[in-house]
């Protein structure tokens, strides 16, 4: 069954500020899956692939799936105009209709990772968070772009390409309240400590890093956040085989909220699952109450 | 040569303040050391210990050394107030004047790690800056005190001991500015970010992480506040085989502007000499300008 939003219902859903955790109705601990899928040149079978993976999370025990950061198409200039899709012409959107079935013959929730939007004669780059009904729960654009020239080692800048989103994204679903980022996203410390101030108890970064960023950074940053923050951070990465010119780092990742690596991948196609236990939050909260002790007097210096 | 300052020009020196990076009147580049040092109970072998890995580290060319946090003395209730001096009343601070000595005879700076310090009836876990004049420039009060309670884990609580400062503490040195923070005061992404903004260029984490947090955290804590704010990180810990019940983790390490490790050690008694280079600071920054790419109109959702 295919459900269908208005626009209005699905534009960068932002809840109103709440400084407490809302548990879930009926859910302390379930299983994620990661989706480390190998992106080609042919949409149709990248959509084959993510829809292959997803089915293999789910037989896994799944509830939660995330995709990869540009996970319909190679990272390359070349393609993402020609492979881009406007969700609010859902019927025209091959992409949509793959996941709003998967989400909801399924049961599950899906972060649908990121692929190019078209939209208003802009391209963002997009990820799109769809629930077990199969309806659009939120969609969100990229903020942070990743635009970096180290001569010698990587120039890149995905500004040339696409527009920025311009708010954060957090959704309540039925395993709780999500922060999304995408890739270049989790450099920002500022997003994931007002994701965490809002109440998510997890944030899924579906990302891309390449070789050189990846090896330095991918993980530290991830089990930064967490720690930082006391929550879950899933990343979701496309394998290393992808088509195109761009090298990727790969090594989906779950974090728990002390930093601790729960589940993590190599560079080659797999789906990582792995259990999200609610109390661990808490237990961390109560022991080591870093937001009780912050100085926020002393910061604003 | 001692020298001597009033109360009032030594506390807490916070400088007005300035986004724009300060390059200093005559360095750019120039070695650090880390006196990871061991820990005993008798104060005067631990003053002793430290002046001679002071002197071993100007001997491999360091400029600014740095201290372990609670190089004084041992981790422990038992011995706080008992070793604690009283910073105001220098001549009758032993400590003080084998760190004025050291920093005038060897024309160096000195972060020296922390020590108790008593004052008006106070315990706090201080750390003193001398300059290559042996004045006390700055003296920082750890801020965020260490309480945790994790069982099967951990359980410490330092504010059963000390008092928490109420000022974060930077510094403009002869080489270059310095922000300071003790131990616990790296887990406050904040307080990184603050320094940052005022134009320090590194930061100086004098620690004593525990194994278990250690082992977790103070490789990823260092190299998040590094490659989030675009600077370096110097750490400096106790070796392990302090006295006392207390089991440090050690690693005393400098991390780079984009977060890369340039030097670091095991738990053993050691000096870790390494080269700052402040043109990695301009090149990362220019390559990507992480200051320029935030949204603080998003942050503040």
């Amino acid at each position: 069954m295919m459900a269908s939003s208005t626009p209005s219902s699905i534009e960068h859903t932002m809840l109103a500020a709440s400084e407490q955790l809302q548990v879930p109705s009926n859910i302390t601990k379930f299983k994620i899956g990661l989706c480390q899928l190998s992106v080609t040149s042919e949409k149709n079978q990248n959509l084959a692939c993510a829809r292959n993976l997803i089915k293999a999370a789910v037989e896994r025990g799944a509830r939660l799936v995330v995709l990869p950061e540009m996970w319909t198409c190679p990272y390359s200039n070349d393609y993402f105009a020609k492979f881009a899709e406007d969700f609010e012409n859902e019927d025209a959107s091959p992409t949509f209709f793959m996941l709003s079935e998967a989400a909801c013959s399924h049961g599950i929730t899906i972060v649908a990772g990121s692929v190019p939007e078209s939209c208003d004669g802009q391209l963002y780059n997009t990820s799109c968070v769809f629930g077990p009904d199969g309806k659009l729960k939120a969609k969100h654009r990229k903020i942070h772009l990743f635009d970096i020239e180290i001569p010698g080692d990587i120039t890149f800048k995905e500004s040339d390409f696409f527009a920025a989103g311009d708010k954060p994204t957090i959704v309540d679903t039925d395993v709780g309240r999500i922060g999304i980022g995408i890739c270049h996203d989790i450099r920002f410390p500022e997003l994931a400590a007002l994701y965490r101030a809002k109440g998510a108890r997890i944030i899924c970064y579906p990302g891309a890093f390449n070789i050189s960023t990846g090896e330095l950074l991918w993980e530290v940053m991830q089990r930064a956040r967490a720690a930082d923050n006391q929550l879950f951070v899933a990343t979701c990465s496309p394998s290393r085989d992808s088509s195109g010119s761009y090298a990727i780092w790969g090594h989906s990742t779950l974090v728990g909220p002390s930093g601790e690596i729960i589940a993590t991948s190599g560079h080659e196609e797999t789906v990582v699952v792995a259990e999200i236990d609610y109390s661990k939050i808490e237990l961390q909260r109560k022991g080591l109450p870093l937001d009780k002790q912050k100085r926020a007097d002393i910061y604003l210096s």
